[in-house]
């Protein structure tokens, strides 16, 4: 999710992943330098959205489409004047968290969001994989609880509009 | 509409315009020389939309918010690498057009816009204003047909998806 691309070589990548809420993250997790994130919406569409994201001091913008297992999205860095003159339209609809990178078997990474402010205590984790089948024969860890891949509700854009889930 | 905005000064810019249908378009004004515009759309919300454009060599992002004669604008210019990324996450919605300035009487500027492509044989031009009271009080030349200022078709995202209003 966090790929970069490359501005000769247009990004028309789609993401496979899945994602899950976490009720009880591991004491290591905690523990592990994470990266600030904190992100705002420009435009959320019925399929589309436009984000800019500040990570540590990386500034991007990305778009995406289509929703669920299978998203297209578009990604390129911008500067921090640029991060600037947008993050005022993204007022009402922003996130704050940490995210952690943790390694999982089978060469796979889980990437940890600790969100912060409005929805402080709530912790997901996501995984990239390189193929649907890949995605669909992933066997959680016992720290991973239920399966929110299809669950709108649980989209950041979700998130930073409605707050926590109930 | 295409002015821009300094980074130091996050652009909370509010456009105060009206909107007119040009069914015949004087010869002076298609004489003149124009600037060369596409733009695509990354996103349309219901009432935000997040738009990429390049006129002749410079390269923008703007995201607008609201709808009608005032809308909130926030503008960013883009480097031509960063617009050659995000360019294919708007296929679909993209128009093309030539945009000529033409000076109205009251230190008014009309921006009219002859579109290309699908749209080919469209017409319209927009004045900006400085606030409501000389946005309703603005008598259109004899040049200038239908006002077309709250009519959703006629918006450049709108032409974008759905094509020419029958």
């Amino acid at each position: 999710m966090m790929n970069s691309h490359d501005a000769a070589s247009p990004p028309t990548g789609v993401e496979i992943e899945r994602k899950f809420l976490l009720l009880n993250v591991p004491e290591e997790v905690l523990a592990a330098p994470g990266v600030s994130v904190r992100q705002g919406y420009l435009v959320v569409g019925t399929q589309e959205e436009a984000r800019i994201r500040q990570a540590d001091d990386a500034y991007t913008l990305t778009v995406k489409s289509g929703a669920g297992i299978r998203r297209g999205e578009y990604e390129i860095a911008l500067s921090r004047e640029q991060f600037a003159s947008l993050w005022p339209a993204t007022e009402g609809r922003r996130i704050e968290k940490r995210r952690h990178a943790v390694p999982l078997p089978g060469d796979l990474v889980a990437e940890v969001d600790l969100y912060d402010g409005p929805l402080a205590g709530l912790a997901v984790a996501e995984v990239e994989f390189v193929s649907l089948d890949r995605a669909r024969a992933f066997e959680p860890p016992g720290w991973f609880d239920a399966d929110v891949t299809d669950d709108g509700r649980y989209k950041n854009a979700a998130l930073a509009r409605d707050g926590r889930p109930s």
